[in-house]
This record gives C-alpha cells, sequence and structure tokens, in this order.
C-alpha cells in the first residue's frame, strides 16, 4: 500500500468513527477533489486547531477575545443560559428564539473521566454574576447522572446570588415524538407538569 | 458561531458522509487533539492530495512511478488481477492469498455517468498483455449491470490475446452469510455450481 494512502487513513483513523474502510472512503475522496479544495480543507483543520480561542466572558469557541455572542449589544444581558458545550449551545441559537447570553461550561461533572468541579469554567460564571447585571440563570444541562451532579453543584454555588432567578428548560414530549416509543420518566414528568389547554 | 469553526465545519462536509451535526463532532473532536496530531492530520491530508500518484504499470495508487507491488519481485507476473478500483485491490491484498499483479480499471462503463471504456485504463492493460509474460488474467469486477457491461467489453478486448486464459472470481454463498437473507441470484448460482465435498 503506498505510504502517502496508508499515512492519510492512519490519520484519518483518529477521528470519531471513521474506521479503517471509511478512512479509505474519505481518501478516495480527497483524491477525486479539486487540489484546491483539498488544500483548502487541510489549511481549515490546522488553523482551527491553531487560532481558536475561547471567549474570555462565557467558554463559547471564539476568534477573538470575546465571542460573537458576548460582543453584540444587541443581546439581553440580564439572562444566561448554562450549557453544556458549543454544540448545545449552537442547537439553542439555531431556534433563533433566546436572545440572552450564554456560560458554556466545557463538560459536566465526571469523577470516572477524572472531571471535578474545578474543570469547568464554574468561577468564571459566578464572576458575572457578581457584577449584579443577571436577573436569571437557565440551566440547560443534559438529564444524566453527570448532568444531575453538575447541575446540584450548581444550585449550590448560585445559592450566594439570591437576587437571581434560576430555572431550567421545561422537559417533556417532544414535538413528533411517538408515545409509544418516550421513556416512561419522561411521560410520567410530562403528566406531572401538565398545562391547561 | 465562531468564522474559523464554521470555515471548518463546511469544509468537513464536502466529505461522504459528514453532515452539518457529524462536522461539528468531528471538529470538537480536533480541538481536543494536540497541536502536533492536528497538524499531522491537516498535512498528511495535502500531501496526500498533491503527491499520490498512479502506477504506470498497474494504475494503482503509489508514492513512485511504479507501485510496490508491481516493483515487488517476488510478485508472480504470469497472473493479472483487473479490480475496479484500489480498495478492491486492497480488500484482495488484504486476504494474503494472491500473489499476482493487478490492473486497476479506475471505475466501470458507466454511460449514466459518462464513463465510457477510454476513461478506463483498458489499453494500458493491453499492452502489459502483448508482452505475452502474462498466462492468466483474473477479472473481480463487480456484478452489477455496470460491472457486468465492463466485463463484456473487455472479454472482447481480450479475444486479442487467445493464449491467455480468462478467469473470474468465484459466485456464491459467503461465509457465514445465512441463507435465509441471500438473495436468489446468489443462491442460484451457488446450486449450480455446487461441488462434490
Amino acid at each position: 500500500m503506498s505510504k502517502l494512502l496508508n499515512n492519510v487513513c492512519s490519520e484519518l483513523q483518529r477521528l470519531p468513527g471513521v474506521g479503517r474502510r471509511t478512512a479509505l472512503r474519505l481518501a478516495m475522496h480527497i483524491l477525486r477533489m479539486d487540489v484546491e479544495m483539498a488544500d483548502s480543507l487541510s489549511s481549515s483543520i490546522a488553523r482551527f486547531r491553531h487560532d481558536i480561542r475561547y471567549c474570555q466572558s462565557c467558554n463559547n469557541l471564539s476568534d477573538e477575545a470575546l465571542c460573537p455572542i458576548c460582543s453584540d449589544s444587541r443581546r439581553d444581558r440580564s439572562v444566561i443560559c448554562i450549557v453544556e458545550q458549543v454544540g448545545d449551545l449552537l442547537s439553542i441559537e439555531n431556534t433563533g428564539q433566546y436572545h440572552g447570553l450564554y456560560h458554556v461550561l466545557g463538560g459536566v461533572i465526571s469523577p470516572m473521566q477524572g472531571i471535578g468541579p474545578s474543570d469547568l469554567k464554574i468561577d468564571l460564571l459566578c464572576d458575572k454574576l457578581l457584577t449584579g447585571e443577571v436577573k436569571e440563570v437557565i440551566i440547560a444541562i443534559s438529564t444524566s447522572v453527570e448532568g444531575e451532579t453538575t447541575m446540584f453543584y450548581l444550585m449550590s454555588r448560585l445559592k450566594a446570588f439570591p437576587d437571581v432567578r434560576v430555572t431550567t428548560i421545561a422537559r417533556g414530549v417532544g414535538f413528533g415524538d411517538e408515545l409509544e416509543y418516550v421513556d416512561e420518566l419522561t411521560i410520567t414528568h410530562a403528566l406531572l407538569n401538565r398545562r391547561p389547554l
């Protein structure tokens, strides 16, 4: 096997979900690309890894010291939505319905993976709350065991700010979900939190 | 969204099977990589696209003018196995059971995709057969409509070399395949070509 092909396949296999076969398929696709396109793919990876920064205020990925959201004067600075990771932030942004700020924890407390509270950007969050500008904190963390642990820890830290309202996103049966396939906990929760029509 | 992140996601989405979500997941993975590892991934892509060549003899991917197989003096030069693409060659090589040479067509005849006989490396194959060194040609092309068309065309070209034995790989029920789920054509073929035990 060609060394160049072998090399690119090994490198591609470091990516999640990419095995030997997929790596080969990707390599063959790269081969059919224009040289400029392949160069552009290659350089975008290197530039992303080298130049990306974390927003000093919310820990979102950013090109500058402050991310586009934190530096946008039209955003409502009285609400902060706490998410685990950048992907969650992007999902909420895609709805176009949230106009406050975010705070990206960068993970959840997970003793199994050696992630403790000090590994998350919780101090950075508390610093922002100290200014008194924030009126509400929305917790949008997943309901896994690690997520719940993180939520309890966050609640204990947020007690230091009694003027800040703490909320969490609604849990229930999703739009388009078929009741038949929804888990019992979600259905129980959706029943208990039923709303008048 | 950060421009660097947006850029790398757009570039990754050019790869087959990579949508917006997967691109984001890959980008997050690249972010967690060491800088050296990300650089190595990035440069392997560019080097592969720039420096890869096609073997002058068999059209396999190669770092040199001749691929490692064609330049290996231990390979049996009297047999040539014809395959559609490099991936097929690698699958056969992985068995460790074939010691002859290969010839990579680079595709199959497909009027739908505008691929005619002249787009495949068939002349290159005939040139090799002219030397009289080759005693057998094994056709290992897929049994799709395009594959069959290619096979018929190949047969007509190979008639010019009556001393060359033309064979094709055996078709039948694969090891581990459950008969229940094997298609009728394969089962019919496997029955007609049954062997004494």
